[in-house]
């Protein structure tokens, strides 16, 4: 099994690569991030100094209109428990988790901006027992003065972009492998999922 | 009982108009609008060409969204039973509806555009068996040719803007009362609970 978020960033541009998880013969789960709803949150959280554990939550709940969105576009059938995804994703193959259920029951994320959804598909990940996180996002993958790298240490990735800030810490306590790709090649994310080289940046610890 | 629905329009702007509600003595129940974030939804339904109930569906939980951000900016607590809002209302005066729970497990109204909050605040108005429904928007009113009305009748609505599409008529069929107010100036509103003349636009039938 393995996990695919599928950011926000790709809200407008998803289809091509559902479509291509569909068609895989692996068990893949699919975390939408939150996107342009999440951004809602982050504006009215400046505009209003909302309480963090608020903020956090309303950001979460975006996760799953995306989420709903992909299911439509795609036709990939959405679950809101880990109980029915596993159940499902036997015969169905790929699923896409409405993940609020499971992250505001369990609440294990700190309540902060530096969790966004990269994060908490580690959380999900740890749920499902999957070491390797696939994080699809609209750019190449990380960074650095202008170089994209094939592959870093989540020690040096403070400062450059592409994940959220929580994010290697979380990595590294879960001792779990990420990549950062551009979903908007759907076969890079495809060769990854493969084991095959391809464009990204791949998180090791 | 009083129903006010606050449009998504004052999403940033709503905390004054919210704090004025809640010092009221009269129950008044609050109707969150979807606001920017159904706005995203209609922007991924011309991009997608969406389900016309998966965007109704998913306008309808943008609401939810807002009425959290409506309850964490005010204090007010929000509901998402009827059951559980009637029963408190008695003693705290002033509710929240987060209305996903009441408006789809119901599922009266027409899956499409022409529908929106605000037709929707008619249906949890008839649920509530409450006659006069307050509009509270960022427009003073309805105008026609410039001119702010005072009063219309709902038989003439049609190509004036400020309401939805439905609106007139779900209004007639159950017999109700609207009012459209600048919910920018809280007075104007309470005028309006309060049986007061103010600066608003009364709809008849």
């Amino acid at each position: 099994m393995k996990i695919v978020k599928v950011g926000g960033s790709l809200l407008y541009k998803a289809k091509p690569l559902l479509e291509s998880l569909k068609n895989l013969d692996e068990e893949i789960v699919i975390i939408p991030g939150g996107g342009e709803f999440a951004n809602i949150i982050r504006k009215l959280d400046k505009n209003y100094k909302l309480n963090s554990s608020t903020s956090h939550k309303l950001a979460i709940e975006c996760m799953d209109l995306v989420g709903e969105i992909y299911s439509e576009i795609s036709g990939i059938k959405a679950y809101r428990t880990l109980f029915d995804l596993k159940r499902e994703i036997k015969k169905e193959k790929v699923a896409i988790l409405l993940p609020s259920t499971t992250l505001l029951s369990t609440d294990l994320a700190e309540h902060s901006w530096k969790v966004t959804s990269d994060s908490l598909s580690l959380y999900i990940a740890k749920f499902l027992n999957v070491k390797d996180v696939i994080i699809a996002t609209n750019v190449d993958g990380i960074y650095r003065e202008g170089k994209l790298l094939n592959i870093i240490n989540a020690n040096e990735i403070e400062g450059l972009t592409s994940v959220d800030e929580a994010f290697p810490t979380i990595l590294k306590q879960f001792k779990m492998t990420a990549y950062v790709v551009n979903g908007l090649y759907p076969e890079r994310v495809i060769n990854i999922i493969k084991g095959k080289n391809t464009i990204c940046t791949k998180i090791v610890w």
